[in-house]
């Protein structure tokens, strides 16, 4: 089969690769109809998150069922499905609470040995482990350009907002408009804030979380701290988004909330940062941080995009074909694209 | 000034009153601006509800502080002000868990001496105990028809919703279209159902309710439960909420609901009642019942009303004057309204 | 292999069964060391519960594990564990939002075809599907007769503190002392009740419930009523917990519990009852039923168990042969045991 | 009246100072019968937190009403009290969502103009404004070393535990075993913690955190990483209380809590710190500081102190007069004392 594949820093080819076969039990292979191109695969693309040449990526996407082991039993061949970016075992310490996120046995598609060895997505088929809990029946009538976010940009942006502890009625900020700050902003509304900022300084940007629902604020043209003090008695909001993932966003987020307020942190953080923990202690904040339990939210996903509550289409700015893969690495590299969706 | 008053079942007058005076330091007095006449009204106009004939009634009002006592803080003389249907003191057993609702010195304005012996709001001034607690502010550009729902409907709606654990995503029952249950549907859409049954017998109240977002099923011509059972793989809604008050409702509630569902009962159970325990039990079902928490809840709603995504207004069938009371009492007795607001 | 299978109303046998096999990859067969003889046995026992004759009965059990299948990876050959008395898949609807209790392909032990056709454990090996989610291995130095308690009687008397509602400093009351009484007795002390009401009429239990922390009343010999008001303000109890299932025992309830208390029904419930639904609701409480989440629980009570906090071990009060279990069951229907314990 | 004063940093004074006055409705005299010494007075005694000369410090203490305002309700001339460290006014934005050590209006007792300028508790009387909120009614037969802990330090540690979301069978860490730090020990134990473990250098903190139910660990001469990953399976502990308030405890805090755990920080941070947000992130942390909520917890901290379930007395090393309170500061200040209590 045909399959995207790392091959150096920079470099990505379309290369034909053995077809996937049944291991487990509960194993499912998947036709690939679509599949998504996201900003942890530039990761790897630039070479910070190193896997092995050769290694096929990407962990978005939406196909049929070609094959089942024998425990599978959520799922039936022919059925079209969705995926979920990462597997869970569903019995270990952490899968037995829900977080599944954290997974003992976690293995996430296309990202190498380092996280489980698992091929990735941008082919013509995949292996799917433990097909029960990471594959969903695509709701019908919904299209892959909907159903691809489900597992994973759209998971990440609902559970930043539900996780955060956001209450409806409540004024929220998101800082940085990516594809996931852009879906946290849609979800934030969808939930019953009040009043969402959205915080960036890429005017498209900008104006898709417009079109979805928020107060868009320039960061640096704009008076930020301004409109929202003015809009929050000089509170500050109930919660804030940090989908950025640098000392400065979160610093900004440290000042943004009201005091007792809190501060999901969905934007990654490698490194030590100076943070001003006396602002944070003073105002009694919460902080957290972490990847998405996108198995834990991807019900509740699912049926508010089927509901029409969250609608990430407008986000899909390209679709291209599989072959030219790695003509949709460059123009995303380039920040041209919020999301290509890849067909074969 | 002049007032509506409880004469004799069936009876209410407008009759010159004596002006309130400020009494306790935390008191307030606001002139009336809009008052509501609501389906608990009907229970004293029937007599259901006992109080003292030349009571002033009503308990839903939106008007100008005239005047506050030293301890008020929170609003001044000049504000325009709406207020809650009850009163509670902050400092007892119940307002300390924040269950104001439950406050150990509460007073329900019109209710006569059973409730507190507190005057009504259907009238041209209101004495109003614990102003800092009972009075918000009415946003800028909010309409009275839409501010004077916060204080007791729509915050019982609202209410119901919260408190049934509802979650984004869930599928969503209600039980029973007066004012309070298409709230409760309202605010359901609000806070993230992706799909919410409303089930009545009134044509007029189930079209309300469709334009509110929700799927509406007459109760006796349609097949309510195969809709529910279609719509959830025949498990059954996660929430249920009864706005109805009777054990026939409350049957069907517990059959529509889902094993580990949750119940909410908003209309009014007043004496024993023959329940499905066995099958509450085997389903592992949540009840809750009782009155609302509408001071706890009143800042959430309205900010989302301020937002638009509560809009009550709809519900607004009728406007008239106090003095045209005994009609508006008349009108609302035979269901011809869904919300009368009485203005000066 | 010996076995206790169900004849007929009043009579088990002790018969040769054929020994379990391996059927799934996720099946391990235990050798069973101590089994117990529960409340829901006598159901069967007496009848009220229906089985196939010749079927194995028991649900309690600890052993060793002497085969698993090739997907079994949390216990292994040779490890001492026990079990829970139900099975959970891990992936359906119920099991992803962590109601293990409510899994759709549950399965109970030794409860004949209606529960899923699954042999019981008082015999000399039983297998065990789903066995990473059902088994767990004995802490290090715990005797059989406290972990024999982790996959029933205690996981159900946790399960009812903890899903109560119950916060440290709060008053609780068991009605009912049973085993599953007395655990929960026991369970509410061990997470913080600052008082624990016992009620019940048998002399003997009220002991226990005494030397387990709380204030034991006579049900019938003892103002039951105006203690919990003496000790409450007037108020009621934060939590009650029947653990009686009986319409008198649930009106206790509603009376003894203060307003926007809970009630939290162990007791099982089979049919329609006479609910004082004036008395909840004008109390604004919430009551919910059903099946234990022993699953869900396990790890907290084993852990609990293991570091001192709980400990059953003075609910047994028999030790008896596999080969004495008529003897066991006659015992237990005289209500002369609390708990009978059987081994091999 | 006779008042323990603050000079200069080193320097405190027992003066003569003018009897406090009823002036808000809703006001109390209390007239002190015991007064503590805690940690924040050494800062003012350092003259880190900087306070007017001459202003009456300390904020614990037991008294009993001398006069009430006319507002006050809860407590009544003649009653034997105990008080919080701050007031809340019950009606702003965070005391009607229950965070009242937030309030808006707040005022620390013995903290200077900068906290609101209300004198403080080491004196013959002292001013509670609020009082229906602030006291509380000392329940019967408890002492006044036991009481005195209910409205700051107990309450301290009480609210770190619960609000950290430490769930009965948990393993938790506390850093730092000041008189704060035990008191968390005491009540991670008190609300279910199955294992606890208690870290600090000083032998003698440490034997009383072993009295109190926890292992006690030596930070430099014990492997407290090792401890704690053969106790947890490598994991790290569900939550971890960090009563120091460094940048070295926040990082080993970020060290030893398990993947999806909590730190709470009760230790005070004033300044920017670096801190680890790649494991923080990694591990999917949830990290929150700030001042604890006295008033909202103090009606749970009685109940468990008075059923004996939390006893801070061993706490108490010192009993000296109000005279004699420049010695008390030396002693603290030299760390031989752990609570000095002052009685007039």
């Amino acid at each position: 089969m045909r399959a995207v594949t790392f091959q150096a820093p920079g470099v990505v080819a379309v290369e034909e690769r053995p077809d996937p076969e049944l291991i487990a039990a509960d194993d499912a292979i998947v036709r690939i109809e679509a599949s998504g191109v996201c900003g942890s695969d530039l990761h790897i693309f630039h070479g910070r998150v190193q896997i092995e040449p050769g290694f096929t990526i990407g962990h978005e996407y939406v196909g049929t069922v070609l094959a089942a082991g024998d425990a599978v039993t959520r799922v039936a061949v022919g059925d079209r499905v969705l995926g979920c970016f990462q597997t869970a075992c569903g019995t270990c310490f952490f899968c037995r609470r829900g977080d599944y996120h954290r997974c003992e046995q976690s293995r996430t598609f296309g990202h190498g040995a380092a996280l489980g060895a698992l091929q990735g997505t941008q082919a013509e088929k995949a292996l799917v482990p433990h097909a029960d809990l990471v594959l969903r029946r695509v709701p019908e009538g919904m299209s892959d350009d909907v159903a691809l976010f489900a597992g994973d940009v759209m998971g990440t942006g609902f559970h930043a907002v539900v996780e955060s502890g956001l209450r409806p009625g409540d004024v929220a900020a998101v800082l940085g408009l990516g594809p996931v700050g852009l879906c946290a902003v849609q979800a934030a509304r969808a939930v019953g804030a009040a009043h969402v900022f959205a915080i960036d300084s890429v005017p498209e940007r900008l104006a898709v979380a417009a079109s979805f629902g928020a107060e868009a604020l320039h960061l640096s043209e704009q008076d930020v701290r301004g409109a929202v003090r003015a809009a929050t008695g000089g509170r500050g909001v109930d919660v804030c988004i940090d989908a950025v993932g640098d000392p400065k966003a979160l610093d900004s987020a440290i000042r943004l909330t009201r005091a007792c307020g809190a501060i999901q942190c969905i934007g990654v953080y490698a490194e030590r940062a100076d943070v001003h923990m006396g602002l944070l202690w003073l105002k009694t904040l919460t902080l957290r941080g972490g990847q998405s339990n996108v198995i834990g939210h991807v019900d509740r996903v699912l049926a508010m995009m089927s509901a029409g509550l969250l609608d990430p289409s407008p986000l899909v700015t390209h679709h291209m074909t599989l072959e030219q893969a790695p003509e949709a690495y460059a123009v995303f590299d380039r920040r041209e694209a919020l999301k290509v969706v890849l067909t074969p």
